[in-house]
């Protein structure tokens, strides 16, 4: 079953978050081909409104760098095309595949993203992966201090068969040894 | 007068805590030519014991993009250069100019960086800067329990200065619109 709709919104807006069931949707079934080429099992897009800005999955292992995770990636492709390191003005959307960790939570802050929509929280994805995710108490009501709207658990049954697959697959070569 | 030194240590390492003071004071002495140069004012290096591995400022505005903190910088200098994306096996210690934001806390999390040493405390930072450093309430304690070491307001009164002289200047060209 879907976990229930989190949100630190006064009041769910039934369109956006259709729209964002609609992409996250798309991401889930996307990303088994992202972790088939040796990619992490996550997924970060941003938008404006309908249009793709960038699409990036995480590459850790790849790039064989730490600070590599999806958000991360997607971040630094949309401010490089978009010539600016603050996306405030532009009102833009990420969308992910799962919670974001402390770091990405970190970096959403510093990039100046306004709408974040996830999918799998993380206390499932640290259940199924073996992850931590870091500390991160209350950063819903912390992100709409700062004016960031969040959405999560957006159709959580889809991400958890992902990662489940993940795990049971050949594709774990990720094993930080801390 | 200089910060009172905090630690997650039960027990403060008198010569560790001499061997940061040290690399920090060369940092800060570093940094305004850095800032000259049109970096951020920060400047992290990792270290394997006397050996400097990777020493990186703020790239935000050189590089136009957000997440280009200099400990993301140099984690990611670090981990190419030693072709590896855990850094844990190899006890490499993390001196930065400044006590690292909500970012690059989770950055160094998923990094294996084993001890990190900082200068001026996030408080002073914002105080002097304006900048908004992350929600991150006991991270020495939660560090603590994941067994990284921490040291920080090292030498605050170094950093103030050069942080103070930062923004006097004419190098002020980041201003994030939110």
């Amino acid at each position: 079953m879907n976990t229930k709709i989190i949100t630190n919104a006064d009041k769910i807006d039934t369109e956006k978050l259709e729209h964002a069931i609609e992409i996250i949707t798309k991401l889930q079934n996307e990303l088994p081909e992202y972790i088939e080429r040796g990619h992490g099992p996550f997924l970060a897009a941003i938008y404006q409104g309908d249009k793709l800005i960038a699409k990036c999955a995480n590459t850790v292992v790849i790039d064989d760098c730490s600070n590599h995770h999806a958000e991360i990636n997607a971040i630094r492709v949309a401010q490089a095309k978009l010539n600016n390191y603050d996306l405030a003005q532009l009102n833009l959307d990420m969308y992910i595949t799962a919670e974001p960790c402390m770091m990405c939570i970190g970096a959403i802050m510093w990039s100046g993203i306004k709408n974040v929509y996830y999918g799998v929280p993380s206390k499932i994805v640290e259940q199924i992966t073996g992850f931590n995710e870091g500390f991160k108490p209350n950063w819903l009501q912390e992100f709409k201090k700062l004016g960031i709207n969040v959405y999560g658990n957006i159709e959580t049954d889809l991400a958890e068969k992902v990662l489940e697959q993940y795990v049971k697959s050949k594709h774990i070569i990720y094993k930080p040894s801390r």
